[in-house]
């Protein structure tokens, strides 16, 4: 199990690693490929973890927790249910989530476990697909909720969670990690507000990957947001949202009003 | 006015260029930016043309055209109706649109015209939104109609439209194209399905440029695909599309039922 992540150092050099418990063992290729470790330690406290991938897209699916799905009233699906956000939207802990300059709108939280594809796949068998997962990430998939449904004729997913900073993404990417017997916990300045166990999902991961894998190629830093369960709230200007899972580590941004 | 083209010739050399009647005058640097003419000239028929840019997103609109509204019973919306395509789905003239693996319905042509964004923006006024259009190509935004309403709970509108090949693009970028006077043509092996005109568009390129740049960072090579008027159909496996919109050229993509 590695804890990889993404990192600038003071110097502005870009690199990436292995974490420790308050340093990071600097890598150097390629993170989903053929790397070696450089043999060089940073501190942690010397340097900012950046988003710890590049997605070229980021699939969140709708509607795959039993909890949730019980609670909305609607039917488990079939398949999987998804929309995309850009990969202009991802921010890594710490940066902000910034307000949209035109919204005044209650601004939701999701605290979602993603999935970070390794390698890229197309048309992949469930029992297959676990060899594609490069790890596992926290995500807050941000949505704008009063826009969701500002339309009677078309429910504006891709436009509600595609805003600037609305991907947050991070800490770390964690190889090998046993999802099954985690829990997703998000926090608002320190209160929790979900606490819900990945078991309950009703797609696992590697059914996702081999169900999306029919549906678009994947390729390696894209990231697949499994969703969210019970919870889901909406949180103020100012207000920092961590979303934690064991072995990933806690996720935190805070929102800012003020315009870029 | 220049049409501009992206080519690999046949010794796999990939560049872009200015396309005259036969030939491509090549340039070398940044499509985008800065760029000079290399001097060279290559018959058109020596190289095969590639999709005209690499989108790291492709934002299509849906109800953007008076006539469909009214034919559809819509009301025209007060704000940009769009959903999201995976770069991942895009190719350009000549390449096979490809039937999912494992889907056997109805697949859909839509002939747009395309927006190509030159300079990153955000949050552009409409007066200025001009200035970040590269210049327009033409798009056909193919749909796998029978996945869209498959489930009673969630319109998927970026798994039906989001699958590989299903974003055909090109054959050129044109500048400073004239949109106004121009129709969109739409044929499906040779007899036309679609002639409609884009000054029934109900927000013409800037505005969309300014309204979707309130939504998120647009960025050199992305596409806005500006929505479908009347005469949508389906296609059948073997006929091929042709996407005609007068000073671009004509985009044709046949539909193969044969899995990669």
């Amino acid at each position: 199990m590695t804890q990889w992540v993404r990192f600038r150092s003071a110097d502005g050099h870009i690199g990436f690693g292995g974490l420790g418990r308050d340093q990071i063992l600097e890598y150097a290729g390629d993170m989903y490929g053929a790397h070696a470790a450089t043999g060089k330690l940073l501190p942690l406290a010397a340097v900012t973890l950046l988003c710890p991938c590049s997605p070229s897209k980021i699939i969140a699916l709708w509607n795959n927790f039993h909890a949730l799905a019980v609670k909305l009233g609607k039917a488990a699906p079939k398949y999987p249910l998804f929309l995309l956000k850009p990969a202009s939207c991802s921010i890594g802990p710490g940066e902000s989530i910034r307000r949209p300059a035109a919204y005044a709108g209650k601004i939701a939280y999701e605290g979602e476990l993603g999935i970070v594809i390794g390698k890229a796949c197309k048309n992949v068998a469930a029992e297959e697909a676990s060899k594609y997962i490069f790890g596992y990430t926290c995500v807050n998939d941000v949505t704008a909720s009063g826009v969701l449904n500002d339309n009677p004729n078309f429910a504006q997913w891709c436009r509600a969670k595609g805003y600037d900073t609305f991907g947050c993404i991070g800490p770390a990417i964690t190889s090998d990690l046993e999802w099954s017997t985690l829990n997703v916990v998000t926090r608002v300045d320190g209160v929790e507000r979900q606490n819900y166990p990945l078991r309950d999902m009703i797609f696992p991961p590697h059914e996702l990957v081999s169900h999306l894998s029919h549906d678009m190629s994947l390729l390696p830093g894209d990231v697949i947001a499994c969703g969210t369960s019970v919870g889901v709230g909406s949180v103020k200007d100012g207000s920092t949202v961590e979303i934690a899972i064991d072995g990933i580590g806690v996720l935190a941004n805070r929102l800012r009003a003020d315009d870029i």
